[in-house]
C-alpha cells in the first residue's frame, strides 16, 4: 500500500516543495554579492519574525549550537544565572550555563507545569542575577511559557534574558524587543519549515555589551565575529548556503500568510488535536492554560506503552509522532503540529491514531476524536 | 546570452544532480531506525575515505567548527602545542589553540611554501609538545603538505597530530591510521561534493584519551557526547539530515569511481591547469613539488589586479574563481578543480580566462593555455 512519510514530530518538520526546490538549485559562492544580497534579505524577514530591530545572526549548527552561542558569549565563569526549568530543554540550558562556569540557580517547575511568574519574581528580589535563561516552548512537556511576563520581571531586575525559542519562533508570537528578550535563539527545522542545520540568534544592545566583556573560549560560535561579518552581510565561516536559500523561501511563505494568521493556524491545530484527545478519553500532559500551540503531549492510557502505539502508527500509516523523553519515556506520546502541516494532515493523523490505538488493545472509538477536531475546524468550538 | 554558474572556487563546489535530488526528498526523522541506518552506512564509507578504523563523527557545522572540536577536546589551557603554519588556515588553527589557552609555538614557513620536515624534526627534538597542528591542503596558498612525513615525526615525538584536511579529503590521499593522524577534520563542501553544513572528525584511541582529560568548556562540539551517541548511530543534537542524505550519495559516487582514480583525476586537472598557466606566461604561487591537486594559485601579472580579472570572468562567463586572501589580496587568483568538475569545465574555464585576460589589458594568447591543458588530457604530458 502506498504510504507517505508524514513528520508530526517536533522537528524536523515537513519541508514545503518550493523550499526543497530552491535548495536543489546550483549553489552560489558565499563570498559573493549574491550571497550578501540573500543574507540582507533574510535579515529583513527575520527581524519581522523575531520582532526586533537588532541583527539576527544565522549560525550553521543545530539550535543547541545557538543556545551555546547565547551562553558562551554573555555569561562568564562565576556569574550568577537563574535558569527557569520546565523540562528537558530547560535542563539543557542549565547544563550549558554550568559548562561555562556560571553559578546557576535552577528554578524547577516540574515536568508538565509552566513557569510560575510569582516564583520568578520572588527569586529575582532575593538575589542579583546577571542573566535569566528561559524556554519559550518546552517540547518535552508540550508547555509554552509566558516570555512576556518573564521579560517584564527581568527588565525590572536588570538581568539579561536569554530565551530558547528553538521550537516556537514562527509558530507562536514572540516579540523580542517589546518583551525585553536580550538573546533569542531559534532553529530552521521547526516552525520555519527548513531542514535542520541553521540556528538564528538575535542580540540586544545590552547583550552586546556582555558579548564584549565575555571571557570564555569560543571561536566558531563567537558573536563578536558574527557581528563584524554581518556588517557586510557575510558570515565569519562558510555558511550552509543551500539552507539559507531555503530559509529565504520559507520566510516568504510565512510573511505572505501573515504572522497573525500563522499563529492562529497553529492555535487551531493545537485546539483540534487537544479536543480530539479529550474525546478519545486520553489525558493531556499540559494544562489548557499553558498548552503549546506547536505540539500536544498525551499520556498513554494505563497499561499501554506509548512507544508501541508509535511503532504501530508509523508502520501502518507512515506517520511519525514523538515519544516521551527521559522521565516521560514510554508514558507519553507527542503530536507536533508545527510548520508545513495542514488541517487534512491533522484530521488524517487523528483518524489513523484511532485505528492504531485499537490495534494496540485500546477500546475502538472510531471517528470520535475526528469529530471533535472537525468541530474545531468547522468553527463550532 | 545563457550563462551557467560554475563554481571553480575552493568550496562550496558544484553539487552533482543526484546529490541535489536526494536532498530535495522529504526529510526523515533523526531519531529513527532509518536515520541510524543512514549514519551507519556513512560510517562505513567515511572510514574508507579517511583511511581509518576509528569512528568518524559528523558535526553540523562548517569545517571551522570541526577544527574547533579537534582543539577544544584535546588541548587544555597551558598545554604546549606546535602549529605548522603555511597560510591562512594554519593561522586559523593557531588562533583556535590560543583561544583555548594553549601555549602555541607557531612555526611559519611563509606563504607559498610547504612545511619543511627538517624544521619540524628540529623543533620536536628541542621541546616536548602535547599536540602538533597541521594543514593538509592550504587553500590560501594552494600548497599541499606532507602529512605522512609529519605523522612519522609526531609519532616518534609522542605528540598528537591534529590535521585540517577540510579542503582535501576525498580529493587527495590521506590515510589517517597509517600516517598517524590522531584527529582528522574535513567538511562537506569541498572534494566531497555536498553543500556546506557538515564537518567530519575522526578520533584515534590516543586522541580519545585526551578527550577524556579535556577541561575546556564545550557542549555542542563535545566529542565525548558525540562518541556516546555514535554507539547507537545517533547524534547528540539535531543533525542536518538533508546534508547527511546528500553525503550518502556523494560518497557512493566517489567510492564507485574508486579513490585512486579520484585522486588521479584531481592530479590531472591540477597538472592541466598549471601547464595552461605556464603556457600563458603566468607565474604559479606553489612550487611544482608541493602544488595542490585541488586548487591552483596564480600570480597576477605586473600591473594587473587579480580581482579585476575575477570580476570580468564571472560577469562574461559565469565562472567563479577565487581571489587572494589577506597578504595575497588582489595579487593572486585561484582556480579550484575539486569535486564535481570535469575536463570540459577545466578546458572551457581556461579558454574563457584567456579572453578575460585580454579584456583586462593582457596580451591576447588565445588557445595557447588551452593547448597546453589539452596536451595533458591527451596524455602527452
Amino acid at each position: 500500500m502506498t504510504k507517505k512519510t508524514r513528520l508530526l514530530i517536533p522537528g524536523p518538520t515537513p519541508v514545503p516543495p518550493a523550499v526543497a526546490e530552491v535548495m536543489a538549485r546550483p549553489l552560489i559562492g558565499h563570498r559573493t554579492q549574491e550571497f550578501a544580497d540573500l543574507y540582507a534579505r533574510l535579515q529583513g524577514k527575520l527581524k519581522k519574525v523575531f520582532g526586533t530591530e537588532n541583527d539576527v545572526h544565522i549560525l550553521t549548527s543545530s539550535g543547541t549550537g545557538g543556545m551555546e552561542a547565547a551562553v558562551a558569549n554573555t555569561v562568564n565563569p562565576g556569574d550568577k544565572v537563574l535558569a527557569l526549568v520546565t523540562g528537558k530543554f530547560g535542563e539543557r540550558f542549565t547544563e550549558l550555563a554550568r559548562v561555562y562556569g556560571a553559578e546557576v540557580d535552577a528554578l524547577e517547575f516540574g515536568w508538565g507545569n509552566a513557569v510560575a511568574l510569582d516564583q520568578v519574581e520572588e527569586r529575582l528580589k532575593k538575589g542579583k542575577y546577571k542573566a535569566v535563561l528561559a524556554t519559550h516552548n518546552e517540547t518535552a512537556t508540550t508547555v509554552i511559557n509566558d516570555i512576556k511576563g518573564i521579560g517584564a520581571l527581568t527588565r525590572s531586575a536588570d538581568a539579561l534574558l536569554l530565551v530558547d525559542a528553538v521550537s516556537s519562533l514562527g509558530g507562536a508570537e514572540l516579540l523580542a524587543d517589546d518583551w525585553g528578550v536580550d538573546v533569542l535563539v531559534t532553529a530552521s527545522q521547526k516552525a520555519l519549515m527548513v531542514p535542520p542545520g541553521l540556528a538564528m540568534v538575535s542580540v540586544s544592545p545590552r547583550a552586546g555589551e556582555a558579548v564584549n566583556q565575555a571571557r570564555s573560549p569560543r571561536y566558531y560560535f563567537s558573536l563578536a565575529a558574527a557581528k563584524k561579518s554581518i556588517a557586510k552581510y557575510n558570515t565569519p565561516y562558510t555558511p550552509a548556503v543551500s539552507l539559507f536559500a531555503g530559509l529565504d523561501v520559507a520566510l516568504d511563505m510565512i510573511l505572505a500568510e501573515g504572522l497573525e494568521q500563522v499563529y492562529r493556524r497553529h492555535n487551531t491545530f493545537a485546539a483540534a488535536t487537544r479536543q480530539a484527545m479529550n474525546a478519545l478519553g486520553l489525558k493531556l500532559v499540559a494544562p489548557e492554560t499553558s498548552a503549546s500551540p506547536l505540539v500536544t503531549g498525551v499520556w498513554a492510557p494505563e497499561g499501554m506503552n506509548a512507544d508501541d502505539l508509535r511503532r504501530k502508527i508509523v508502520q501502518d500509516y507512515g506517520i511519525l509522532i514523538a515519544g516521551g523523553q527521559d522521565q516521560f519515556k514510554g508514558r507519553v506520546f507527542r503530536i507536533a503540529h508545527m510548520g508545513y502541516v495542514d488541517a487534512v494532515d491533522i484530521l488524517g493523523t487523528i483518524a489513523a491514531l484511532e485505528i492504531s490505538l485499537a490495534h494496540v488493545g485500546q477500546p475502538a472509538k472510531f471517528g470520535s476524536g475526528v469529530a471533535a477536531a472537525q468541530a474545531v475546524f468547522a468553527g463550532r468550538k
